[in-house]
C-alpha cells in the first residue's frame, strides 16, 4: 500500500488544535472525514506536529497508507474540494513507506508574531498577540540567545504534558521588527507542550523590562514551569516550515 | 459643539458594509451604538469612504458633533472598549466644525491584494482574492499607466451607481509582487461605485493574457460598464489610508 504524504496549511481559529479528538472539530478529524469521503477508508493519520487550539501552520505533515487508485500527487486536488477554506492541503505525494513524519530529524520552524502598537489592528487580531508596553528587541535578542543549543526545557513547558524526557534542541532564536509586529523565530528539532508560547511570553516580559536577559540562564536550571515567563496566547504562533535532511519540504 | 473625528480599522469580513443600515450589520451602525452607549446621544456620523460588505479598512474617517464632555482624544480609548474587536478607533481628535471628510482636497490609497499560487493559504483567505493562473506584472503595470489622470470611468463603475457625474483623478495605481501576493495600489481624490475592484479584476484579466494593456484606451472612451473587465471579490480591498493637503492622518 503506498504511502501518502499531506503538507497542509490551516487557520487555526475555528479548530480545537490539529490531533484527532472524537468530540471536538479538529484539523486532522477533517482531513480523516475528507479522505472517508474519496477513498471510503477509514485511514490512519500520522501527523508531525501537534498544534494547540488557534494556533496556524503553513505547513504540518500528515501520512496516511492507502488502497486507494488515486494517484498519490492528486490527493491535495481532490481533497480540497471537500475541505473547509480553512483547511488546505498545499501539496500530496507520495513518500516511502517507512517514512514516519516524527521519527526524521527534521527541523521546525516556528514563527510567534506580537503587535506591539497602542491598538490592535482588527485585520491582525486573530494572527498576533496585542502587546501595547514597549519591546526592547536588544534585550529580547540577548535572552533568546541563552535558549539556542541542547537544554533540559522544564520550565519552558506546560506541566501537563505526558513526556518524561525534557532535553531539547533549539537550533536558533531570532527576533527582528517587521512593521508594527515583533517576530520570534524558532527553529529547532523537537518542541515540548507550549515550549514555543513560552518562549515568546518569557521573551517579551523581558523586553518589557521585567527580568534581565541573563536571567534564562536561571529559568532553565531550576527546571520548574514557575520559574519562566508566561505562556503567549495560541493566535499568534505559527508552523511555517519543516525542513528534512535531505529535501526541504514547504512552501 | 466640538466634532470630533475617529480614525477607525475594521475587519470587513462579519459587515455588510461600512455605511448604516437599519436592518444590516454595518460599521457605522457599529459605531452608533457604541457612541450612543457612552454619551447618550443618537449622533449622526458623516463617513468620508463607504465600502462595500467585506472590504476592509486600515483607516476610514468619521465625524460627529458631540455635546458630551468626554475629551476628544479620549473617545478612542473609551469606544474600543464597547467595540467588537474587528472595529477599532486608531485615533480620535477634535476638527475644525467646518470639517467634513468628503468635501476637502484628501488623496485616498486603497490596496487590492490578488494571493497568485496554485493554492490559497487559509491565513490568507479572508485578505486576498485567489488566483491560481500566472499573472503578468508587467503587462499589468502597462495597463495600469492608462488608468492615471483624469478620465470619466463609467466603463469602471457599478451601472447601479446614482453619481451622475463618473469624471474622477486617480493620482497612481502600482502593481508589484510581495512573497506570493500580487498588490494593486491605486491612490486617488475620489472614487465611484466598485471602481477599485473593477480596476484589479481588469488588470488581472489583463494580466493572465486576455487582452492588451492598450485596451484599457477604448475601455475608458466606450464609457460603458460591460467593456471593462469583472469586478474582483471584495475581500481583497483594503482602505489604506487618507491623505490631507496638510496633515497626513494615517497610522
Amino acid at each position: 500500500m503506498p504511502r501518502v504524504m499531506l503538507i497542509t496549511a490551516y487557520d487555526g481559529t475555528n479548530y480545537n488544535g490539529s490531533a484527532y479528538q472524537p468530540e471536538a472539530t479538529t484539523v486532522e478529524g477533517m482531513l480523516m472525514r475528507a479522505l472517508k469521503g474519496l477513498t471510503g477508508e477509514d485511514v490512519e493519520l500520522i501527523g508531525a506536529s501537534r498544534t494547540d487550539a488557534g494556533v496556524h501552520a503553513l505547513s504540518n505533515l500528515f501520512v496516511f497508507d492507502t488502497g486507494s487508485t488515486v494517484p498519490p500527487d492528486k490527493f491535495s486536488y481532490a481533497l480540497n474540494s471537500m475541505l473547509p477554506e480553512d483547511i488546505r492541503i498545499m501539496k500530496s505525494m507520495e513518500v516511502d513507506s517507512s517514512f514516519h513524519p516524527r521519527h526524521c530529524n527534521t527541523v521546525k520552524t516556528y514563527q510567534y508574531r506580537i503587535w506591539n502598537a497602542d491598538v490592535m489592528l482588527p485585520v491582525k487580531r486573530l494572527y498576533a498577540w496585542h502587546c501595547s508596553f514597549d519591546l526592547d528587541i536588544q534585550r529580547m535578542q540577548a535572552a533568546a540567545h541563552y535558549l539556542e543549543g541542547t537544554h533540559d526545557f522544564t520550565s519552558f513547558c506546560n506541566t501537563q504534558t505526558q513526556t518524561p524526557d525534557h532535553v531539547r534542541t533549539v537550533c536558533s532564536v531570532g527576533v527582528f521588527r517587521e512593521g508594527q509586529e515583533v517576530v520570534i523565530e524558532v527553529k529547532g528539532k523537537g518542541f515540548l507542550y507550549n515550549m514555543v508560547r513560552i518562549i515568546a511570553g518569557t521573551l517579551a516580559m523581558i523586553g518589557r523590562g521585567k527580568g534581565e536577559p541573563e536571567d534564562i540562564i536561571n529559568m532553565l536550571e531550576a527546571k520548574d514551569r514557575s520559574a519562566a515567563g508566561p505562556t503567549a496566547p495560541a493566535n499568534g504562533l505559527c508552523l511555517m516550515k519543516y525542513e528534512f535532511p535531505d529535501k526541504e519540504v514547504s512552501l
